[in-house]
Formats: structure tokens, sequence, C-alpha cells
């Protein structure tokens, strides 16, 4: 018996003999014919049983194939133009490994709900392989890039002793005799790393209890954040165009079959190149009130304002210089105005908002230290932050990106609940 | 002013005049002649500067400079076959970016409480450098392993509703009306996106609330974890043995400067090669008994078993076909002898213990059902995992690897503290 050949290589084996291992997609009967389109997980495959040719116990069985059932097949490969993928199988042997029950999911409308119960099995369709090979290739790209520049990769810790951004939309968990809160992000650890290595990356999962119910929010969700020692605000607005513009070119090198099954519009992908457009919170809410919003200045962004502000370019929007006010405390003021933070928000196009948001971090000792009186936070808990001020310090900056949105944005998905194989939402913990 | 250039790249500037930023190492003032170790993150290089050639009032601060200071230096590379790297600078302009208070870590013996309470800083040591660079090689590496094999990334959820391996480890939180445990494993969520996609990896933090203070143990962890469709125990045992290969091959290949740091015996490191011995259970046990061991027939294995077993090889040792009784309730039993499970450890050879665990699923839908029973499962609960039988089942296989014991072994360190920038410890939230 031949060994058995992945789907996705199959134009190496035209007018050979191979073993295919697979689920059946779908199957249809024409009497002395039935064919069978056959998945692997890495391509699918047409595969034609002809009862002339074929072992006639074989030849039934295979006629009550249901969708889902997994089988495996021996015969022959050969190049067919009218094929989808431009091979055909004539099956000479089948073996069935299990004849599923009817499967749940129907090439019908199923209710959102419904699929998401049965996300296990949804993930076996077209649609979700392709979201989530786009997922794995925008992760690679995300690692590759950084690693490519010298980033030290550097696991940030998801238990935490203290909260970064207030404790309101923290999970929390009994550590022993001590409360630990899940990390809403590695940033204060990769300023730690940063000061060691340079530049580092964290990459992990992070999680944020808020109760919002909005097609933008998961409970858990992946996160890359590069850190930049000797870095300042313009740098690291660089540094995200120059990554944001590598990711899109990337998938659009190697996922452009999937890109074609969830039927995007690549032309808008394809105008993603440098320089992305730059302005300043200031001139975005005056931009906003012209509009129409009803923005004020020193509010942030709805995502409603988010939309209509992006809605302007083809390209990402940088956004800069918001109030000091609205935003964390670590954030280094705008020397010429210390009202205004040095940070930046990376807006997507397509409407898809905030996909990006970093800035300069203080470096200074005091500075750092009335920053925390000020919002009311424990110096003994920060005791190891404030130290990276003491011995040592310089300016530096970074930006986190969320991955889940960076994958809708891309793939052009309504929602973020398709972006993760398992997502964890307000009301949804199964499967 | 030149723009600043990494360490790693010295050899590029030989002759050039360059501008360097980092933080000092050491410092020795020899009257007209002072001599600065300056780190970047990337690498390290000796400065020059001589009073003779420089500006009065720069020289004269610098005088002042102390470890770990934040520096920008600008001046002339030069070969000199006597320097550490192979090159020095000659120093023309300094500019200290901040002198650092006294720095906690001296070369001394310090306390590992101490060390351990001031990791923020403790990383920026040479050997610390080495063994997170190399912990990023070994990420890197299984990525790319996988990859390579067209394997398809899924990130399981941290957050889970069911327990997988019993609860009495497990960390909790509250999620709005439910609880939720931290995930220990991907493994069940791999075995859904196996049937979706052929062949899988998550590769992620886990977590276990174990009491344990050893040299092995940290509450989170990261693993990696393969998961293979139409894969039996042979398989993964091969698989296991290719990827330790190419991991260590990779380390060799590319982190020969880290491995001299840290004074490893690379001999050890370049015998991993392909085969690896494999012994059943049974042959273990009458081993361990043979040479002293009190273990019987039926008990697990304790460190000290693990040790006295690898110390025969200079090669991780597999150990397949455990007692079911001592396994999970997933584990696909020997259609020889039931009551074996048809799973298998890795132990790593020099005493390093366990780094790999898997083996085969239960693929049978009775089979299953009757071990959750058994187990006191809630058959609700793994109602999604029980759906993957009934749906295209498939023999499967898979494993995990603990980063942190693959990174202790490599670098051939005492305890898995070190491998991880901020590890979590039974009594170890800070910093």
């Amino acid at each position: 018996m031949p060994s058995p050949i992945s789907l996705s290589k199959i134009e190496q084996f035209n007018e050979k003999e191979v073993q295919i291992r697979g689920w059946v997609r779908r199957h249809r009967s024409k009497g002395k014919v039935q064919f069978l389109t056959i998945r692997d997980g890495t391509g699918e495959l047409q595969a034609i049983l002809s009862k002339a040719t074929m072992d006639e116990e074989q030849f039934k069985a295979a006629s009550h194939l249901t969708q889902e059932s997994s089988i495996e097949v021996t015969g022959r490969i050969r190049a067919d133009d009218r094929a989808p993928g431009g091979y055909e199988l004539d099956v000479s042997h089948i073996h069935i490994l299990q004849l599923a029950e009817p499967f749940p999911i129907q090439p019908k409308e199923h209710s959102v709900g419904f699929l998401m119960d049965h996300r296990h099995l949804w993930l076996r369709s077209s649609r979700q392989h392709a979201i989530l090979k786009i997922r794995h290739e925008i992760v690679k790209a995300c690692r590759d890039f950084f690693d490519d520049r010298e980033f030290v990769l550097v696991d940030t810790p998801i238990f935490t002793p203290n909260a970064c951004e207030g404790t309101t939309t923290l999970f929390q968990t009994q550590y022993f005799e001590e409360t630990a809160y899940l990390a809403q992000s590695g940033q204060l650890y990769g300023e730690a790393a940063a000061a060691a290595f340079g530049k580092v990356y964290c990459f992990g999962p992070t999680f944020r209890a808020e109760k919002s119910k909005t097609r933008r929010h998961l409970m858990e969700f992946w996160m890359v954040e590069p850190e930049v020692a000797f870095a300042e605000l313009a740098d690291v607005m660089e540094l995200a165009e120059a990554f944001l513009v590598m990711i899109v070119q990337r998938v659009l090198a190697k996922r452009q079959e999937e890109l074609k099954v969830l039927e995007r519009d690549v032309s808008k992908l394809e105008a993603i190149t440098p320089p992305f457009p730059r302005v300043t919170y200031r001139e975005a809410v005056a931009r906003l009130q012209k509009g129409g919003s009803a923005i004020q200045s020193g509010d942030d962004f709805g995502a409603e304002d988010e939309t209509l502000l992006s809605n302007e370019y083809h390209k990402p929007l940088i956004v800069h210089r918001y109030p000091a006010a609205i935003k964390a405390f670590y954030m280094q003021s705008d020397p010429q105005q210390p009202d205004l933070a040095m940070c930046m928000d990376v807006l997507a196009p397509e409407g898809y908002g905030e996909i990006i948001g970093g800035g300069q971090r203080i470096h200074d000792y005091q500075t750092l230290l009335s920053r925390l009186q000020e919002h009311d936070l424990s110096e003994d808990a920060f005791r190891w932050y404030l130290d990276l001020r003491r011995y040592g310090s310089v300016p530096h900056a970074g930006f986190g990106m969320g991955i889940e949105r960076a994958v809708a944005w891309i793939c052009g998905l309504d929602h973020v609940r398709e972006t993760i194989p398992f997502p964890r939402m307000l009301s949804r913990l199964y499967p």
C-alpha cells in the first residue's frame, strides 16, 4: 500500500498511486458512479468510485457514506482541468473508519448560538479553515517580523500581583495565600526586559473581564507587544506601520486561496502601503465634530467615532497625542503640551477600529512616582517597576496589537468570534 | 551624528564612526584612560575613553559612571585581537542618559531569594541573557518544526468549563455567572482541531496549582502540544524523537555563544541523535528494582526513579505502555494488553526527568463514554469531546512538551526558575 499523502501536495503525485486519509465533505451517488469530496485538513479532492472497477462490497459500503465520515482511500491521481483543484482521484480501494452520525451542521443557515455550541464541529467548515489558517499566518508573520529585527521573545507572566489599568476588568484567582490577577497586558514586564535586552516582545493570551457584548470584544484574546529601549513615540509609530504592512503583505503572498474562500476584497489589502496617515487627537476631534459627532474635546472615541475617522482613508490611521487624563498612568507627557500623552492608536480601515495601542512610557523616576500617587496606585506593588527608573533608565516605547481584531480586519469578518478557535465571550465558556 | 548600531553587527563597522546606545556593565578608570564595558542587549563591547582626545567635561562626567548607567557614545570601531569580541571602540563623545544608583546585584554570591526579588534587574546578567536567548531559540524551533510539517497552529482556550485531569490542582476564577478553570493542557481542544485540520499544535501558558516546591515545578509554564489525526502511539514516539533532535540541533547551530556563557558541556547535546532508546514501563520497573529501587509494578515513577532510568543512556529515553490505572481517562488501551495505556513519557538525559508526555487517545465512542463514567466525569461537560467520536472519529495521538524543563535540560540548569523571565512558584508572585 502506498504511504499516505497530503492533499496540499497533490500536484507531486499526478498519475501515481496514492493513499489518502480524511473525511467526507460531500457524497453523491449516480448509480454506477459515486463522487466523494474528501478533505484532509490540508486541502480537498474529488474522488470517483466506479462500480465497474471496484470491489462490489466496498462500492456498496461507500454508497452509505455520510458527511464527515472518516475514510482511507487508495487510487490513482489524474489531472483534470474541470476538477476544482485541477486533479481527481480514481479510487481503487476504500476503507471506512467510521460512518458519521448525521452531521449537525448542514449547508444552510444556522443560528450563531447553534454554531457556537458546536464550535468543535464548526471548525471543520471551509470558512473556518480559511480564517484559522490566516490567523496562523498572521501569528507567524508577527513573530518573524520581530525575530528578524533582533527582538528577544519574553514570555511575560499571566499571574500578576497588581493591576496595570484598574481592577474592575480583571479576572482574579486564589494563588495559595495570595490573590493573583490575570494579565491584561505584558507591557510593564516588557519594559523590564527592554532594559535588559534592548528590544523585546511578548506574545500570549490576555484577559479582560469587560461586560461588553460587542463584535470587537473577547474575554480572552491574544496580544503581541513589542517594547523598545531608546525609542520614542515617533519610532514606534514607524515600527507599527512597518509591522502592519509586513503582516498584510505576508497574508497576501501566502494565503490567496483562503482570502478567496472568504470572498475578501484583496484590493483593500493591497492598498495597505506606507506611509499611513497620522493625525493628532485634536485634529481628529475637530474632524468628528465637523462630521456631526457629539464628541467633546477630552472624550475618548467611541466605536462609531473610530469608524467615522477611519472611513476617510484606505489605510490604517494613526491617531496620536490623546489627552493624558484619559490615558494610563505610565504614559510620557508631550514636553510641548504636558496635558497630552505621547501615545497613539492605530485604527484599521473599513470600520474595524483600534487594532494597535501604544506609546512612550515615563522614564523619569520622580514623574512616575507622582503619577502612581495621583492614580492611587500602591508604591510598594510597583516597587520593581519604579526600580527600572533608578538603574539606567532610558526613553522607551512600545505597543500592543490584538491578534483577533487584526484577523477580523484582514479576513474581513463581521465579528471577532470566528477569529479564535474557541472564543470566550460574555456568556460563552463552552465548548 | 551617525545612526545607532547593534553590537551584534559590530564587524560590519570596522574603522567606521558609529553611535552606540546601551548600559555600563563595568567601568575602570586609570587616570588618563577609562575603560567601559557597554552592553546593548545584543552584545558587549569594550570602549576606551582617552583624556587626551576627548572633551574634558565629558571625560570627567564619565569618571563617575556606575554599573547599569545608561549612555550614548560616539566613536570609531577598531579591530583588536586582544579585545573580548575582537573589537574596541575609541570614544569621541559620551552622553550620560542616567547615572544609575548603586546596582543591587554585584558580581558576588547573592541568595536565591534576593535574586528572585530582583528578577527585573537580574535579567540583565550575562547568564540570564544566555538562558533567555536559548529559550527564544527553542520556542522558535518548536514553531518552525510544526509549521514546516503543515501543522496548523490552534490557540486553545485558557478558560475552560471542565477539568481534564482532576480539579485539585486547578486554578479557578469567577467567570461572570460561572466558574472557569485555567487550562492545564490544550489537548482536548487540540483533538477537536485535529479532526478539522489533520495535524495541529497549540503553544501557550498552562497552569497547575500543585503545592510542590521542587526544582522541576512552576505554577505557570508554557507547553507545546501537537495532535495528529490518523496517528498511533508509534507515530508520536517518532515525532517526539525528530522534534527533540531538531530543537537541540538548532540550539547547537545558533546559540554556541550562549552555551559557552553557561559552560554547557555541548558534547552531551551533540549526542542527541536518533534513534532514542525505547523501553516499556514493565522493563523499566524491572530495571529499577534490579537497581535497588523500592518501586512496585503499578506505581508511577518518582523523580529519583526517572533519574536512575535515564542515567543509563546519553539520549532521551522513551518509556511507553504505562498501567492504564495510573494514567488519564482518555488514553487508548493496548489491544494486546488492555490494562496498559498506549502512552509514552520522554525522559531527558542527565537526570532532567520527564520533558514530554503523550500517547494515543480513545477514538471509540462507547469506550470513551465508559471511561468517563468510571472516572466520575460529567457526561454533559464532555458532550463536545464525545461528539468527536460520533462524527468521523479516527485514531489520533499527540504529546505535550514543557518548555521550561526543555530549556533547563538544554541549558544544563539546576532549577527551572531561571528558564522563564518571571517565574511563578509556590510563594513567588512578585515581581
